[in-house]
């Protein structure tokens, strides 16, 4: 409780070395702010989320990026009327939260090409 | 068909012997029932949602809570306009419903601490 | 990236000889068709979402249908406001896509029952 999401899941994986996986988790998280890629402008909006919200399904990946463990994250969150919001996660305050990451085995997947402001994988493995 | 989607689970789990464990699931469902935890009153609020619904996600686990597998969903649902609701699963008719248990091996995960209304698991592992 | 994101999943399936397994997928795709089954009508009824939107949540399976891997995928994805919508997934355009397909060992299961219109499995494996 009170720790932020996506920066414990990147220390969990720095500290148990996870290189590559998956990640699932769900909830409950306060002021969630997630993302929306925009490709005009090759960047991320920012979504602000205020209050409360059950936390449906966090899907993401566990790869290399500069080096260190880096988690991609997208969330969606339910309201107290059941209505859904997501993105890809910036940054939420963990209420309560049950994560699980599947560690891979293999070459990790790295993130060394950069496409109009993302960091990808090569194309396929 | 027919079956209540939570305690389908749950009965699987018992009868297999599955002591901790992911869930996934799609499909179709009916009237779903699903919660949200209000931290005030340390309780879910029930959401009722009408009608037949896709089953556009279910993510959860199996730990052991009193001794018995205990299945912890989450759920996203999606309307014939494509409109998502979503919720901690309280029940849900099953239309059809495609359904994953990951067994995990290891030493199961107990809900034996309570904090603020809430049965949860000892803090990391 | 241009990629149809169905028939990229059911083609890998397809030259990696995968019988059975799972999907989950993230990303960012455009103008997602996705589909809600209508019981009355015994069919499914398209919801063209037009636009680029996050893929917040795919989840699926692979099983054979006629003799061939044959993937059923239900997303969510969230738009620039970070408003949800999903169903069964029909096509979509892949800007970026970061999929995982977890192969399943064992006897494949097979899309061999037709009821109301839909492609089933036997009831339980």
């Amino acid at each position: 409780m009170g720790s932020e999401l996506l920066s414990y899941i990147r220390d969990y994986a720095e500290k148990n070395n996870v290189k590559m996986g998956l990640v699932f988790a769900i909830g409950s998280i306060k002021n969630p702010k997630v993302g929306y890629f925009d490709e005009k402008s090759e960047g991320y909006i920012t979504i602000d989320l205020k209050g409360t919200y059950e936390l449906l399904s966090a899907q993401g990946n566990i790869s290399i990026k500069d080096g260190r463990p880096f988690p991609h994250v997208h969330v969606i969150v339910g309201d107290r009327t059941g209505k859904c919001f997501g993105g890809h996660l910036i940054e939420a305050e963990v209420f309560v939260a049950e994560v699980t990451i599947v560690e891979l085995s293999g070459t990790p997947l790295e993130r060394n090409i950069s496409v109009k402001g993302l960091s990808l994988w090569a194309e396929e493995r």
